[in-house]
Order: C-alpha cells, then structure tokens, then sequence
C-alpha cells in the first residue's frame, strides 16, 4: 500500500513554517506498515490541490492532508475537498458540541465561523477533534482513502494516532519494511564511509545504506523493504557497529541525553554543569528527559567571569593568565560545581560561539570542555566552525559524548 | 517568474529527517521575488524524480533541488540529472581541487568515491562548494532552469547565497511580493480573530491574512502578490498592531530574545536567571542571541531542592510549607539570583513539566513565573498543557515576555 502526503498553506511556500508534519505522519505510517511516496505541499489554491489530489491518487492508494481547516478566510481545504468529492456540507451534532465544549472550556462563546467549523461533508467520516474545533475528515472513491486533518500539530498528532490510523488498520495491507538506525557522536560522514566501505560494497541489492548527518551527530540507516530481511539487516548492523563502536551511542531514535540518563540512573549517580559558552543548552538537553530530575542536580550558567570566579571558585590570577577559554579555568569551573553540588560528575564548557570574540589564537568555534567525575577529570579543546547555533550544539553533543565514553561505560570496556 | 523546489531522500519519505532546507530556500526565493508553486519531496529513485521534473518544468520557470549528490551510493541526483539533460560526465579540474583542498585540510586522502565526485555534467554550469566536496550543478533547457545543490543544509545555504542566486538574479523577473508579519506572545489565535474581526473582513481582495501558531507564540501574516500594495499593507498592519498592542513584541523574523537582547542593551541593564522546570532553555533562548553577554550575566539551574537553598537563599521552611512550586518560592529564587549576581533583572521559573509529578492541586503544566527587578516584582502562575517539551517552550517564552512588557517598555506606556 502506498501513501502520499499533502499538506497545504501558503506559509510552507513563503518558507514561514518548517512543515515538521509530514515527516512525522511519514514516520507513524512507516510503523502502520505503509510507504510513503511522495511528499508535496502546496498553497491555500483550490485549483492547485484538485490538480494534486487527481494526480496523486492515480499511483497511491491513500493521501494525508493536513493544514486549512481552521476558522479563518485563509482556510479553504475542507470546501475545496467537498467540490472535489461531490459532496455539500451538513451541520455534525458531534463537532458543535465539541466546538461549544472547548469555548465553554475557555469562558467563551463561539461565534459564527466557530459554528461554521462544525458544518461537515456529508458522505465523510469524520473525526472529532479532542484538542481544537477543526474536525478531520475520511472521503473514500473508487478503493481510494482521502485522510483530512488539521494544520496544528498536537491536533494532528492525537487524531492520527487514535482516530485515523485505527479506522483504517484494517485496510492496510502491511507490506514489510524494516529500518535500523545507528546513532553516533564525534565522528564525521566520510570517515565512517571509509571505514566500512568494504561492508557497504557487500551490502545485496534489496539492503540500503543511507549516511543521516545533523549538527553533531552522524546516524546511519540501513533499510530493507518488501523482504522478510531483519535477521539480515542486524548482521549488517552489527558489523558495522563493531568498526565504529566507541562513536555509536544507540539506535533508532535514540538521543544522547536519554542514553546518559539511563545510565546515570542505572548507575545511581548525579550529574551537574557548568557551562559558559553552551549557555544553558547542556542543562537544556539534560532536562529535556522525563524523569531527569532523579539524577541531575542542576548548574551555574557562568556567562560572566564574575560568576566564574564568585560561584564555582575559578581563581581570578589563573582567569587573568590564561583567558576564560582555557584549559585551566574549564577544569576549575567543572571542579567548582562538583563542589557545589556534591554530584557525581560535572561538565563544564568555555569558548568562543560567535560570531564576534575570536582572535588569531582562539578564533570563533574554539571550546574547552571538561568533565569531571570521581574517575577523575577528562578536558580537551575542540575546533568547531563559526556558526553561532552550530557551535553551542555541537559543543553541548561533545560534551555528552565524552561524559557518556569516558566515565559512564569504561566499566563495560 | 515561479518556482518548484524539489527535495531527494528516502530519508525525508520515512520521516527520519525533518525537510529544513525547502522552507529555507522558499524564504530566500521570495526575497528575490520568485514565488514557489510546490514543494515536493521524493525519494532516491531515479524514475520518480524524472516524472517530477518533467511535470513541473510545465508549469514552473525554475527548479531547485537538493539532496542527492554525496559520495555514497545512495546518492543519484547527479546521474539522473545527467540522464534527463542527455548530458555526460567529465572530470571538473575546479571540483577535483576543491575535494583535494578538503581532504588535505582533513590531513586526509580522498578515495575514489571522493574523485569521482568531482565529475559533472558537461553542459551544466558548475558550482565549487567552498564547505564540502559535493559540488552544485546548473542545467538550463527551453529557457527553464534546473540547479542542483547538497542536501547538507550549510554547504545549500551557502551555495545559493553566494553562488546561485547571484548568477541567477539577472533572469529573475521579479514580481511585488510582500509580506508583513506581526508577532505576538501569551494571546490564542481565535481570541486574536475575534478582536480584529471587523478588521479582517474589510481586507481588500488582493491582501491575505494568515494565522501562524507555533508553541508559545502566534505570528499574523499579511501578504499582498502582484500588486504594489506596501503602504496600504501596513495601513493593516497598524490597525491589527492597535488592537492588540500588548501581546506584539516585533515584526517580521523577530524573536523575543533578540527584542529583549536589544531593549537591555539600549537600557544598559543587565539580567540573570533562575531555573527550575525550564532546566535551561530561558538561558539557551537568551545566549543565542550574538552579543547577548553584553547584558547576560548568567544564572542557576535550580533542579535540586538543595540548589535552590543553597545558592538562592531559598527559605528550606517556605519551601517545606508552600513546595517548589509555588509563589513564595519563585520569589525567592528571583531575589535570590538578583543577589548572587548584581544584575537589574531576574527570571525565575518553577514548574511541574511533566509527564510525571503533578497533583490535583499542581497538576502538570503548572509553572510559577517571577521577574524581578529594581521597579519590584511580578509574579504570576500558569497552566500550560501536559506535554514537556512544549511546557518547557510556553515557560520560557512567557517568562521573557513577561520580563518586556512588566520591566522594559513600561516607560513608554
């Protein structure tokens, strides 16, 4: 069975909106057992999306709209599918309850394109939405699905998962499709295409390969469709993890703050940060994992030397001598919050994220990173590039990196 | 003149990979006055990206692709490029010395994959990437232009700035496009319509207006095409921006942490922060702004309770009788921070994010916020929704708000 997605408003064309929605209804039909064809977004222009929706459904058995079933005159999906499926729009007693429960909700009245919202296609199933007034609709023709949901991605979210993919389960036709991720840190694209070029030249025609870098990390993906493969698959996966085996830090889609709580908690120990130049991004990662605060205490942003040298005790003359972004006054800064915290272990970073602060010696993207732990203490500067954004996260990703390999798996080595 | 942009990855079909570079390059697109009709995202198949070009080149003067062009096999674009202009591939002295360049630089030796990357089109108008060893292509046939660019979004965003969009510029037609965003913070986007209702239904034929939510913040667009309607635009604009003055905080690509950046830089204030269930994103959103040491002195991630008391001075009876959670100790954390480090403004937030530690007095989503600063204090608590990650977000983006419209415009109202 195959699937196209559309999503619609001219915000995609204009580059206002990163459409995070169809990557991530790609990602749950993938697991439903459905591929994804063809992705296409297009405006809020009834021509166009008849024009998409003819075509599409001459090579895919389902499409998934998401985006212009909302209040305002910009919205225009919901008509445009009532043209296109010959249907006209009745008032859905479900929806104008849902609709006055939500405004009702807020201490408010709905008003009259609010009610407008509830008037539905008659030959439609459709969707109440739990989390908004925009209800989404199922249009079949001809053995064809016509999936519509909203734009707001928790609505959209919520509705797929509980309403659209467990109406239509019993249409898919699952056919298999296995992936396997491997998710790795501090080593580059090209580097691990050396190192396994003779794994990848074996690879048999119905196994892809397919190199995932972002900003700091570098996943590899090796994917089968139609095949009954798994096995296959993890051999391969296996190989190539033990080639590279110091950089991978889990699989699927693993985060590297996850992978480090688990084993803080497992290990029943404490974490804590001192980060100058990451400026909160560290402690951001760390805590964006439910349950974090069983293991992390919690840190200094010392933006300032003043909070350098007043809370994490970095001595002014070493300040002086060496510069903030030193070996030194990172080391001290992580020995400062140890000490402050009590923890276990302690990161600290300082450096130059940029753009301005660079000089010939420590030019933009240079960072110290330290990290400390009853082991002992581990410190190394990195070069990065002279991308503000890139820098911090990059620098934040390394750190975890190196308190991950260096102190939370040397028993397991 | 219009536009199709064309992006090329499994990875983008299975939802691995959130497209960023599409939205990207629609933005820069506009600014040159070349509207995008479509966005599609197909996978590593040559037959596919063939049947897309064709069709589009119908109805389209320009298509930019990306993706496609690495070192791996995974990696077609350029030969099905090759294929579809009935072109060949030579040696490119230019590519080859820019791939030697990168490798040397790496203290490095390219492979053979590396070399035969710098093979290209013989007909195509070539561009070197100065980040990486995938070099650019330019492909012109009935006076419609294809260019192909890398999928890493640095080394694309680089190339059409620099390379692209300069060698182009001269065949852009460009047609009156204007957009005009408004940005506001802590107002929903149906109490929004209602109070420009009257507004928005005298808007002219040829003015669009557009709701754009995202988590924490609501962005109003209004666009006009073809016309040379700016001033009667921002006629509209100003009569929204009165409506709802203060919930806006800027225009256009605005954020809140670049307007507060500025208006503490203009006042020569300084800030701090505390932190409990923000974990770190107020700092993270405040220190990614370039400069934002100027006025950011730093903070306390406050996750413990023991951090809380022992670096903020919060009260351990106050904290035992009212929980984290709560006024009187948001408080404290803000005067507490105030102290440790002599900045003129504090934030401090205390929450339960979620999922889990939320009771039928505090349930999940509730997060005290406090500002501090010499005018005194403002302190307010909140109930966000049950999803983490958007708490986190809501928060901080509240928490700064709050900072701007309580303690930095105040003055002027």
């Amino acid at each position: 069975m195959k699937a196209a997605i559309l999503t619609i408003g001219d915000e995609l064309l204009i580059g206002q909106v990163v459409d995070t929605n169809s990557s991530w209804i790609a990602q749950q039909l993938n697991l439903a057992g459905i591929k994804v064809e063809r992705k296409i977004s297009v405006g809020d222009d009834a021509e166009v999306i008849r024009e998409e929706l003819e075509r599409l459904l001459r090579f895919v058995d389902f499409i998934f709209i998401t985006g212009g079933l909302g209040p305002t005159k910009d919205d225009i999906t919901k008509n445009t599918l009532v043209d296109f499926f010959e249907d006209h729009l009745v008032m859905h007693e479900e929806s104008l309850q849902n609709v006055k429960r939500i405004f009702k909700n807020a201490g408010r009245e709905p008003n009259a394109a609010n009610i407008q919202q509830a008037m539905q296609p008659l030959k439609a199933k459709i969707f109440v939405n739990l989390n908004g007034t925009a209800s989404g609709m199922c249009f079949e023709k001809e053995n064809k699905v016509v999936v519509s949901m909203p734009g707001v991605p928790f609505e959209m979210k919520s509705m797929l998962l509980n309403q659209v993919i467990p109406l239509l389960a019993e249409r898919f036709q699952k056919v298999h499709i296995i992936h396997k991720t491997i998710c790795t840190q501090g080593i580059g694209e090209s580097f691990v295409a050396e190192k396994i070029e003779d794994i990848e030249s074996s690879l048999p025609d119905h196994i892809k390969l397919a190199y995932l870098p972002s900003v700091g990390q570098l996943k590899l993906r090796l994917s089968a469709y139609g095949v009954a493969a798994e096995q296959e698959v993890n051999e391969y996966v296996n190989k190539i993890v033990e080639r590279i085996s110091e950089n991978v830090f889990g699989f699927g889609e693993a985060t590297l703050q996850e992978v480090i709580g688990a084993l803080l908690k497992q290990q029943n120990k404490t974490l804590s940060t001192a980060e100058s130049c990451t400026g909160g991004y560290v402690s951001h990662l760390i805590t964006s994992v439910p349950g974090s605060s069983a293991y992390y205490k919690g840190g200094v942003i010392a933006y300032s030397n003043e909070i350098k040298i007043q809370e994490l005790g970095v001595n002014q003359q070493v300040l002086a001598e060496f510069g903030a972004v030193s070996k030194q006054v990172v080391e001290q800064m992580a020995n400062g919050i140890l000490k402050v915290t009590g923890s276990d272990f302690a990161i600290a970073t300082s450096g130059i994220a940029g753009p301005d602060g660079g000089s010939d010696e420590k030019p933009v993207g240079t960072v110290w990173i330290a990290v400390a732990g009853k082991g002992g203490m581990f410190s190394k500067d990195f070069k990065f590039g002279d991308n503000r954004e890139r820098n911090i996260i990059r620098a934040s990703l390394t750190a975890l990196s190196i308190l991950r390999r260096k102190f939370l798996i040397t028993d397991k080595e």
